[in-house]
């Protein structure tokens, strides 16, 4: 049996965890915006960034910062764009708080920041921005072979 | 004289300052994007995320968790979005580590993201996106006004 964590209402595959730290799980995206797109988010279920505890807020941070580095190296990447959507008028979906890292290089977007756009239209799909959801979906096959190539590289906290 | 602090190759008038932490200092913006749109940097200069030291680095997110409460409240908003542009290829344009953190209510942009287009502008003026540079700059005096108006709502750490 896989263990599921939660990523609001929704359940999450073991599968799709690359990072595991006390508070907080890192995640490979169904639809990542470039390669190396990837979330941390804290383990239990925070709808708003007001509501974590500093623990889970610092645990946040460094976890950002680690995987942040392995990423950007892993993908070949020179920036990283950092953002959170906290509260559905900044355009979150998910009712839990939820850190996107995105591997940067030059060109990878005419505009820099269209980049927004796309991560706009991942998590509000269908309702207003259909265009995106050309982006196809991976496989749970494709997630799962990025979460074990990224794994190795962090140490692992045990549930 | 006013204490001047460093943004990058820029100084920084304590004017300008409302929020000050023993790593990071919260700054009023010259053209903000929305009403109560501020930003956190480190007092060091650290070009990139990943250059920031555990203290700093804990520090600018609780310190962006007590900013961020206090200016969804103060400024009428029910979310923020938070952003951090870490490198050039990411839309960085001053090389000193900032986070975004940008009151959001309903309505305030057509589409949620184009805040982002907003920030691209902001920050890089003249060279990508002239046309937000229909954004005014504010003077010194109504900078000063909502620094002001800030300052007693935190603890401030001693320079």
């Amino acid at each position: 049996m896989q263990k599921l964590y939660n990523f609001g209402p929704h359940k999450l595959c073991e599968n799709q965890v690359f990072y595991k730290s006390k508070f907080c799980i890192g995640l490979v995206n169904l639809k990542p915006i470039t390669p190396g797109h990837v979330m941390v988010i804290p383990r239990r279920i925070v709808p708003r960034f007001a509501e974590m505890t500093s623990d889970e807020a610092t645990d946040m941070i460094l976890s950002a910062q680690t995987i942040g580095k392995v990423i950007e190296k892993e993908f070949d990447a020179t920036s990283l764009t950092m953002a959170m959507q906290d509260g559905p008028q900044a355009g979150q979906t998910v009712p839990h708080v939820h850190m996107h890292i995105i591997p940067r290089k030059a060109g990878d977007w005419a505009n820099n920041d269209d980049i927004y756009d796309e991560l706009d239209g991942k998590q509000a799909a269908g309702v207003k921005r259909v265009d995106n959801d050309e982006r196809k979906p991976r496989s749970i096959d494709e997630m799962k072979e990025e979460a074990e190539k990224l794994r190795p590289f962090f140490n692992q906290h045990e549930d």
